[in-house]
């Protein structure tokens, strides 16, 4: 199902609209693209990679100021109200999460300035599958932001629980190895951050689930159980 | 140095603002209470103060969901523009992160439901008083608010360079305390989130800092350093 964001009358309103929501959807590509680096950085060791990631933050920072400028602009110049305000909401919220996706994956970037023993590398394979798992998550929000698709935003929604269950069996494991090699604590320790950043990257991929779902239905579903969105949907 | 926010015309959209703006401090009074008594519920071992915190945590959900409401509402009929626009935006911005405090506190309280040998009590002291640190920046950040005090909300927002080294120490104490007794791991893990935790929620007060600093002197200075964050004041 999309949403049909076309219907005001000014022309001029609807490009400053379609503007930011353009610039909405390359921050998010960027944001993606920075995840998708710092878990090939991880995957392969590769420091270089690593430290890229850290030095392109700061873009992704300046994007969010200038999208929240955008979103107030539009507020103060053209008193949008209805669904209009509804996405300029969605918008100055979503891109709040992606600047905190953007900070976790540089955390867990740092993961790739490591070196692993052997046994430790099948730690970090696990990591890259939730990292996978997690990624495309990001990837899907995304996609069903710029269609203004909340089904797909629903099925973003419920993904997440799966990524919390992933979460809980790969810091089992880590919890148990740290326990069997206790001098490894401090280097394994940044596995368990890398890994509760996905985590919450899984739980911010949710937030714009959320917002999508706010702006197409005009509906706050935050703190509101999966059975009674769908029947909200 | 105060902010005068009552300048405009509309006697009844001054009663909003001043409405919408008590609802957040009521709100982050009932975050702080919370934060505090997970601290006490952690100090004392109170399994039943924990789950209070656990219970109230809906209260705090359904505050943000409100205001959030009538922020949206106060934009649509009022159309606010400059520091009134400012000072919504503002309000929205900080109710999502004490949303997140929220949260923080409950994830704390959980460490009250553990038990802990005497060796392990060491470890809980430090908590305790890297919690106050945090418990006092909150209870100073909200004061900045209600007075939108900029030169209070920077202290608050410098402040938040002590927590991060307090968690360091705190952390690594820890990590050492895992590997002389590695079967405690699992036990110790939740020190572990328990002080990630105050970390993030003085990252938390650090934004609601910047918000305030935003809404007086109308310049985002999120990803500023302090030094020029201090030249601009």
């Amino acid at each position: 199902m999309e949403h049909n964001i076309n219907k005001h009358i000014s022309g001029r309103f609807n490009e400053e609209l379609e503007s930011v929501r353009n610039h909405v959807l390359s921050m998010g590509g960027l944001v993606e693209q920075q995840l998708n680096s710092a878990l090939d950085a991880v995957s392969n060791g590769d420091a270089e990679l690593a430290r890229k990631v850290r030095e392109n933050d700061y873009k992704v920072n300046a994007m969010e100021v200038d999208i929240d400028e955008e979103c107030t602009r539009i507020i103060a110049k053209r008193q949008p109200a209805a669904s209009d305000l509804r996405l300029v909401v969605a918008i100055a919220k979503t891109i709040a999460d992606l600047e905190r996706i953007g900070d976790e994956a540089e955390r867990i970037a740092k993961v790739a300035l490591d070196s692993f023993t052997k046994d430790q590398q099948d730690l970090l394979v696990n990591i890259e599958n939730m990292g996978r798992q997690v990624s495309r998550m990001l990837h899907d929000v995304l996609d069903a932001f710029a269609r203004m698709d909340v089904q797909k935003a629903f099925e973003v929604h419920k993904e997440d629980a799966k990524v919390d269950r992933e979460y809980e069996a790969v810091t089992r494991q880590i919890m148990t190895y740290m326990m069997e090699d206790p001098r490894s604590i401090p280097k394994i320790m940044d596995l368990v951050w890398s890994v509760r950043s996905l985590e919450r990257i899984g739980d911010r991929c949710q937030n714009i689930a959320e917002y999508i779902i706010y702006f197409v239905n005009g509906k706050d579903i935050r703190h509101t159980s999966q059975a009674d969105i769908e029947k909200s949907l």
